[in-house]
């Protein structure tokens, strides 16, 4: 399809399809920014006039210009009386980077297209009105559920000010994430990993428990793929882990928190930040286990927008029973194990009807593996 | 698409793409006697004649006439000259109808092209040397593992006079056929209730164990879908089960055979038997269990070339140790139920590469759930 083509088609729809069009190309721009602007969100911006595509920009890096700031700049004539589509409601407020209203009324578009409005209620909707007053039309909530869905994370954060929680866990066919020896190298296939450490570098932190750390000794950075190493957090009560395992080395490309339950014993937590490591004591739960909500809260305090739960299978268990779970990705190698460590242990659920409902996302094959991509149901969903 | 256009696009392909395109017509037919031909193939015939298809048939039912029968019979214009595209090797001999080679003989097209062999070494080629024989061109092997797939139990009850095992089980995300204690109803939604009905209609005999008798008392006919009712088998060693559960009844609609070991309790066999139930007994395997290569045997004795294995996770269990199943249908339940019974118990795996590998054929969504389907890997797979 070449550009006059397009053209054509863009002239023969009306405003709403218009909008809805180039909100979708808003939106693969915004995506662009995956994993190199959080806790910041994605955002993308298209500026057109005259039926015609005059500019284009997204958040690029945490701290970088806005996506609009970069769409007016790449803008190849005048915005004067153009549409400004953008992903997110434009900012207000001084941040890192002046706010993006400003410039919006500097450059005097004809029409604001808003995916969605700010997280944050003290700031939603202020910028917009401001526009408004200027003379500035503005639409608000084209493509809104995707716009928002785009990211989660970060609505959830501004929204509950706590992490979104992601479960990943790599099992057989048969829901065993280890053999009955603990054995688990590998369930799945070399893509499947690439995937997994993908989904690392998507995420701010990473948590274990001190049992996979003591089975495993992963390293828990991201390696298989470019991207950003995320902060590791084992969840280690009583200060159980040698100081001497993979998680706790390379400290300078990856930080690592440990979270224990119990302050006495001092010079085994001296023996951790001797080294540099963060030793955090957070309350015990009802069970007597470390309390999850603890953890996300101090977790959210660092400024931790999204976390990875890779396992084992307690920490699994424990999130998912205690309801932190936002997202599940399971990824399923076409393989039986028979009796082995199961993915997720006893929820206290006696009846089938019972069991926690997900909703299964997306499917995909990679590679021989399959990738569910799952939410837990919540009222009405 | 209108005539004319498929016409100029044949007339535009050379003969193996010819041979392809009509080849899958074939099969798209051949796929119409589903469910209704069994222990038969399924077979598709098309004959083209100057580049248009003038007739074309399929196996509608076992005992009626064969695909290329119906196709001759229908065909809009003589078949001298044409050529005739079918799926599996013409039959040469006599069978419930006469000889289908005898009939090319005598229609005259120019040309047989034929999908796969006959499984029977016996008979595979005979007819096609008749056919050469008598001046008319044969091409074999167009599409030929699509052909066989088709067929996959027929081919494997010709090969080797075993039944092919289809291990179905509907399971949670987490890999639980059922709760800690034993609900299992139900795992999985309605559209996939209907579609493991629509899986019995399709083999000639589904399998339990005594436990899921007793368990889950389960019917065993075809209710949900329109087709033929399988052979139900029960596996039950000392005849535990209760004469009066659901599997047990309803006789004139769909038999019922038990496979015990110990012939010693007469009392109790002769209480199966006076209800017109088949208690057959075989031999005990080495682990003391029903020896299912002994049951396998049994039943394709019965003229059983294809087995529906639906559980519980003990019978699943001894299949899949004893490599005996064929394909795997894996209806996977987006819940999590935590600690419960497991699909499939011990198969004496330590590490994770002694896991059974398998090959997902396909993955798809149906209502809320997945229907994954595999096979094990064989030898270069």
């Amino acid at each position: 399809m070449n550009a006059q083509n397009i053209l054509l088609i863009l002239q023969a729809m009306n405003d709403p399809e218009k909008d809805v069009f180039h909100m979708k190309r808003a939106l693969r721009l915004a995506r662009r920014g995956e994993g190199r602007v959080s806790p910041n969100p994605m955002v993308g911006a298209v500026l057109v006039k005259n039926g015609r595509i005059i500019g284009e920009g997204y958040h690029e890096r945490f701290g970088g210009p806005h996506a609009e700031v970069n769409a007016f700049d790449r803008a190849t004539e005048s915005p004067a009386g153009a549409t400004l589509y953008v992903t997110l409601e434009p900012c207000s407020h001084q941040g890192k980077t002046p706010p993006c209203v400003d410039r919006i009324l500097l450059e005097r578009p004809a029409r604001v297209v808003v995916g969605v409005s700010d997280p944050n209620p003290l700031v939603a909707g202020k910028g917009l009105a401001r526009l408004r007053e200027a003379g500035i039309a503005v639409t608000t909530g084209v493509l809104e559920s995707a716009c928002r869905a785009r990211n989660e994370a970060f609505f959830k954060f501004m929204e509950t000010g706590l992490p979104f929680v992601t479960v990943k866990f790599a099992q057989t066919l048969d829901g065993r994430i280890a053999t009955a020896t603990g054995h688990s190298r590998w369930v799945s296939s070399g893509p499947s990993l690439k995937y997994a450490h993908r989904l690392r570098s998507l995420h701010d932190a990473i948590l274990v428990g001190a049992g996979t750390v003591r089975t495993d000794d992963p390293d828990l950075r991201v390696r298989l793929v470019r991207g950003r190493n995320p902060l590791r957090v084992v969840l280690d009560s009583s200060l159980s882990s040698s100081p001497e395992a993979c998680v706790f080395r390379n400290l300078e490309e990856a930080g690592t928190v440990v979270f224990a339950t119990d302050r006495r014993d001092r010079e085994k937590m001296k023996r951790f930040r001797d080294r540099g490591i963060e030793v955090d004591v957070v309350p015990e739960g009802k069970d007597g286990r470390i309390d999850l909500s603890a953890v996300l809260c101090a977790l959210a305090e660092r400024g931790v927008s999204s976390l990875l739960v890779e396992g084992g299978a307690a920490v699994i268990t424990s999130f998912v029973r205690e309801g932190l779970a936002d997202r599940f990705v399971a990824i399923v190698a076409p393989k039986l194990a028979g009796k082995g460590i199961e993915t997720v242990g006893d929820l206290g659920i006696l009846a089938m009807d019972e069991a926690l409902p997900l909703r299964f996302l997306s499917v995909r094959r990679l590679g021989e593996d399959l990738i569910l991509d799952a939410k837990p149901r919540r009222g009405g969903d």
